[in-house]
C-alpha cells in the first residue's frame, strides 16, 4: 500500500511508556504512517533521541500540540495523563479525527462517579455517553462505528477478561456461574503501569527486591471493574479490589475469587466455557486444566493468557489471568482498537510473539 | 558468658537458604556456640567456602550427620527437607537434646492430613502430639517447655499473625469480628522460599521478571494456616489459599480478606484491637492506619508488620502482612523458639533492623 | 508465497532460550516453514507446552533427532550444546542440507586450540576449514556461498563489531588506529547467556541482586575473539577479556580499551570511520558522540549498539558496545545468516524494535 | 555503658539512602546516642514513618539544621550532597565537634582539580589541607587524630583497596608490581549509588534489566582513584576509570587491569602479598586463588573481598573487588573511622554477617 493510502496516526502525549510502546508497535504496522507525535516538554526532541531504541524506525521529532497538525490525521491517540484527552476531544470530533483515549476520560459512564474518582470536572459528558468503551471481547460492533473509544484501564482489561464467561452476558443469553456479590480481585502490577514521571516511590532503589499493596482505601480501576461486571449480569456487584506492585518491567497478574453458585459443577465444564467464549478471539488464551499463566508468557504481546482452578477448603472458582500492561493493557488493545475501527486485519501489527524470557 | 557456658547448637542440612540464614543470625548471638553442621552432599567443605559471606565467622565443616555428635547438642535445628527431621527425632530426645523442626514434619496435629498432604508415612506420630507449634505469639508459655518445637512454615506464619487479632481466642476471651467460614488469602512470595536445589523452575531466567501463582490446586500450607485459624475460633474455618512466586529474593506478602460481622464497626477500633494484642510482642508491629507494608521493610529482619484496611465496595477487611520468609518465616523465628526454650532475651540475635534498601 | 515454496527449517535442541527465541523470530518470517524440532529429553511434548508463549503460533512436538526429518529440510539450525552440531554436520551436508550451528563446533579455525579449549576432539575437522564464520558485517559474500555456518559467540560478536573500524581490514585497506598489542575487553552478559540447564549456579537466588566476574583464568571466547581480530590486522593481537555476570535477562555490554595510535586524532574522525564503516549495515547502529548504550536498547532485537569515548587521564579510546545476547548474540544472527544464505531480503523476520522497556 | 557515657551523634541530611545506613548501623551500636537528624525538607517527620524499617528503633524526627543542637554532638556525619559539609566545617571544629563528611568536600587535596570537577568555588580550602582521607586501610593513624574525616567515595574505596598491595608503599618499603601509567578500571556500581532523588534516569523502569556505562567522558572519582594511587607510588599514574550502573540495589564491583612488571612472578607470590597486606585488616579478605568475589557476598557488610587472576593472552593481572557501596562505601566506613577517631573497637556495630542472599 502506498504511504499516501495509509491512516494518518498522530499521538498526543508520547513520552510515557504508553507512548514508546505505541511507536513500537505501530513501527511494523504495514497501514499506518505516523504524522506527529506531541510533547510540551521534549518538543523540538527526536523521538529516537529519548528512546534509542527507536532509531532507523522513526525521524519524527515531539511536536507542541497543534490543533492544526492533529485535525490532518485520521486517528488521534492519546497517550497522556487523565484528564488532557477530553479537552482536545471536541475539536478533533468536528475534524473528523477519530479518538482513541489510553487515559480514564472517556471510561466511566456515570460522570458523578468519574468526577469523585478524578478529582476533577469532566470537560464534555455528553461525549461520555457516545464514547465506546474499546474492550473488543464486549464491543467490537460498537468500536467499529465508535468516534471516540475508551481505551480500558490496564486492571479492568485483565479482570474483566476473566470475568466476562461467568455471566449472563450483554443480554443474558447465559446464565451466571458465580455469585456477583462476593468477587475478591486480588491484582498485581508490574513498575511500568506507575508511568514514567520522576517520583521518588518508582525509583529503582525503592521499589527493587520487594512487594506491597497500595490504594488499599480505593483505586480509580474499581468503578471501571464494576460498570464491566454490570454490564454483564444483572446481580448485583459486590467487588473487592486490591491492587499490588510487582517488582518487574512489564506484566498484571489478577488473581479472581468468586463463589460458584453450583459447587457440584465440574470444573471441566466451567473449562469448556471459558474456551468456547472465547474460542474466535484471537488475543484472549485459555489454558489447559491443571496450569498457571506466567506473566512472561505475554510480555510484549497483545495476549490475555487464563487460567482456572477450583480452590481447596472452599466453593470458591479461582480465575488467574495475565497480560502486558503496555500492551494488552494499553498500547496493544489501543491498537487493536484502531485495527477494528478502520477494517484492518484485527491482529495486524500484533502478531509477533511475546518475548521469552 | 564463656564459651563453655554457652548453649551447643547443631544443624542438620546446614546447605540451604535456611541454614546460611541460622548461621547468619546465630554468629551475632551471644549465648550460643555452633558444634556441628552436617551435609550429607558437602561433608568435608568449609561452610565458608561454600557462603563466602560466612568467612571470618566460622570456621566449621559440614560433615556427615553423626548421632554422636549431635547428642553432644542441646539443641539441634533441623533445616533439611520435610521427612527428616522425623526420623532424627526420638535418638535427640532419648539424649535430652531438644529439637527445632524448620520442615513441616511436627506442624500438623492430624497424622492423616499430614500424610495425605506430605505423601508420606510419619515416622514418629506419638511425638507429633507433643511437639509445640512454634509461633510464639500463640504458643510462648508452651514452646518453654518444648523437646521438640514446630517451627511454622512461613506463609503460615504471616498469615496467621494477620488474622490472631480478628478472633475469640485460645480460650475463647474475645469476641469474633470476622466470619471465619470466608476467608481468602492471596499470598506472594520470594524466590528463596522454593529453596536452593537445581530446579529448572528456579533458574533466574525463569523467574525474574515475571510472575505467577502456583499451587492454586493445593498447598500444603493450607492445612496449616486451617489448624491455627481453628484453634482461635469456634467457628467453621472455611479458607481459600492461593500462593503466587513473587521475582525477588526474600519476603512474603499476604493479603487476607475477611467479611466483617458487623460493617459498622469503626476501622479504628479494628486497629485499636490489632495493636493491643499485640502490645508486648517484640517482633510483630502494627502500621499506622492509611499506610501500606512493604517486604523490604523487614528484610533480614525477624519483624511481622501489619496494616489494615477496609475495602471499597464491600464489607470486607483487608490485612497486608509481611515478613522475611527466611527470618520470621523460618530461621528467625526459630532462633526466638531457642531463646524462648533457654530463657535467652526473646531478641537476642533477632535485634538489628531490617536492611533497607 | 505459498507454503510449498517456503524454506524448510530444522532446528536441533530447541528446548533453550537460543531455541525458543529462534522459533519466535522465526513465527514472523514469511518465507520459512518449520518441519522438525528435535529434543531427546522433550520428545512428545508439544513445543507450546514448554513455552505457552507460542501458543497459537506452533503446533509442532518436539521430536527425537531423526535423520530421515532432518535430510528433509533446506536448513537445519542446530542450538545444542557445544559438540553435538559436528556429529550432524557431515550427513546433513551430504543430503544438501545447509547447516547453521549456534553452538561453537566450527567457529575456531585451529582444532589445537578448539580441542583445548572445549575439551573434546573435533569429530571433522576437514569441515572446520569450509565452514564460514557467520558475522556478516565481516563475511557477508562467503556467507552466502557456505555449507556450513558457524554462528558467532555473543561475546564475540559484541566486541568485534566494536572493533573491526579500528584495523587495517581484511585487505589491509585501512589503516590501523589502535594498538592491537594492548587491548582490554571487560565483558557483562545477562543470565539466559549461562542456558537453561538445571544449575544451583544459575538459580534466581543465586544471580539476582549481585554481580560477579567469572572464568577469569580463562574463557572460551578469547581464541575466539583473537581469531576475528588478527583476521583485520597485521598487528600481534594481545587480548584481555574478562567475562562478568549480569543480574538481568538479556543483553551483552563490552567495555573495549585500546591505546590509540595517535592520541591527537580527534574523536570526530574516528567516530566519522565508524559510522562509514557500518553505514550499510542494517544491524549495527553507531550512537552520536557523548552518548552511551543501553543493553535495553536492543532488547529482543538484532542490533549491535556501539558508543565511542576517549578516556580522561590515559591516551584509551573506549568501545562500548551492545547487542541482546539471544538475538543479534545467537538466534537472531542465525536468522540473519540464513536470509543471506537463502537471498531473503537480510532484515526478513527481524525488523521489530526492540522491547522498551 | 549509661547513655550520658556515650558519644552524641548527629546527621546532617539524613533522608537519603546513606543517612538510613548509618541509622541501621548506629542502632545496634553500644557506644553512640544520636542526638539529631537534619532534613530541611522532611523536618517534624518521624524518621521512622520514612523509613518504617526503624520503627521501634528510633523516636527522632527530622529537624531543621540548627548549629546549636550540632554544637552539642561529639560528632557529626555530614550525609548531604556534595558542597553542604563544607559551608558547616569551620562552625562545628569550632565547638569542638568532629566532622565526618560522606560527600566528597574533602577528598581532593588540589583544591583547583576539585572546584574543577565538583563545579564549585571550594567555601573552606584551608580546612582541606587538615582533613584525614578516611580510608583506614592507609591512614588509620591519623584519622585517629583527625577534626574532620573526608570518608571515601564508593568507587575509589573499592578500587583503592584493590591495587594498594602493588605498589612501593606511603614510605616506598616494598617494590611495585605493576606498571602505574596503564590501569584500567571498569568499574560497576548498583543503583543506590545514584541517591534517592527523583530523576527519570533512576527508575525502576529505566534501570531494571539492562545495564549502561555512564560518564565515560569522566568521572569525578577519576581524581579521587588518581590521588590514591600516587599517594603509594613514585611512579607515573595513567590510569583510565569507566564506571557502569547494575540493576541491582548495593554492591560495587571493581575490576582493575594493570600490566606486570614482572610476567614470571608466580601468581602465588603475588596472592602472598595481598594475604600478607591485609592480614591485620577486619574489613579486607583475600579470596584464596580461583575464586571470584561476588557482591551478594559482602551486601550489608563493611567488608571488601578481593581476588587476583593472572589473564589469559597478556601480562595482565587482574583484580576483582567488591563491597557494599552504602556500607564500606559509605556508611560503613563512616562509622569504622568514628570507632578510630573516639577509639571504640573498630569493628563494633559492624560485626554482623552479609544478609544472604
Amino acid at each position: 500500500m502506498s504511504s499516501s493510502k495509509k491512516v494518518r496516526v498522530g499521538i498526543i502525549g508520547g513520552t510515557g511508556y504508553t507512548g514508546v510502546e505505541l511507536l513500537r508497535l505501530l513501527a511494523t504496522h504495514s497501514s499506518v504512517s505516523l504524522s506527529v507525535i506531541t510533547s510540551r516538554s521534549e518538543a523540538g526532541l527526536p523521538v529516537s533521541d529519548l528512546y534509542p531504541s527507536l532509531r532507523g524506525f522513526t525521524d519524527l521529532e515531539f511536536t507542541v500540540p497543534d490543533p492544526a497538525a492533529l485535525a490532518e490525521c485520521d486517528v488521534v491517540f492519546s497517550a497522556t495523563p487523565n484528564g488532557i484527552a477530553m479537552t482536545h476531544a471536541r475539536d478533533l470530533l468536528a475534524q473528523g479525527v477519530k479518538l482513541i483515549d489510553l487515559a480514564a476520560d472517556f471510561r466511566i459512564k456515570d460522570i458523578a462517579t468519574w468526577e469523585h474518582w478524578y478529582g476533577m470536572q469532566h470537560a464534555c459528558p455528553d461525549l461520555v455517553a457516545s464514547a465506546v468503551y474499546g474492550l473488543p471481547e464486549l464491543n467490537r460492533s460498537a468500536i467499529s462505528q465508535a468516534q471516540i473509544v475508551a481505551n480500558p484501564g490496564c486492571y479492568p482489561t485483565a479482570t474483566t477478561l476473566g470475568l466476562l464467561p461467568l455471566f449472563e452476558g450483554v443480554q443474558g443469553e447465559a446464565s451466571a456461574l458465580v455469585d456477583a456479590s462476593n468477587i475478591v480481585v486480588d491484582a498485581k502490577s508490574g513498575v511500568t503501569g506507575a508511568g514514567r514521571s520522576a517520583k521518588v516511590a518508582n525509583l529503582y532503589s525503592e521499589v527493587s527486591d520487594s512487594f506491597k499493596a497500595y490504594g488499599a482505601a480505593g483505586h480509580r480501576h474499581h468503578p471501571e471493574i464494576w460498570q464491566n461486571i454490570s454490564a454483564v449480569t444483572s446481580q448485583t456487584v459486590g467487588l473487592t479490589f486490591i491492587p499490588h506492585l510487582l517488582p518487574m518491567l512489564r506484566g498484571i497478574h489478577a488473581t479472581i475469587y468468586a463463589d460458584l453458585l453450583d459447587p457440584s459443577q465440574p470444573l471441566e465444564a466451567i473449562h469448556e466455557r471459558f474456551a468456547s467464549y472465547y474460542s474466535n478471539e484471537p488475543f484472549v488464551d485459555i489454558l489447559p486444566l491443571g496450569q498457571h499463566p506466567e506473566t512472561r508468557s505475554v510480555k510484549s504481546s497483545n495476549v490475555c493468557r487464563i487460567a482456572i482452578h477450583k480452590a481447596v477448603g472452599s466453593n470458591k472458582l479461582v480465575v488467574l489471568s495475565v497480560i502486558d500492561n503496555l500492551t494488552k493493557g494499553a498500547a496493544g488493545q489501543a491498537v487493536q482498537n484502531m485495527n477494528i475501527l478502520f477494517g484492518f486485519e484485527e491482529t495486524e501489527g500484533l502478531s509477533s510473539p511475546a518475548i521469552m524470557p
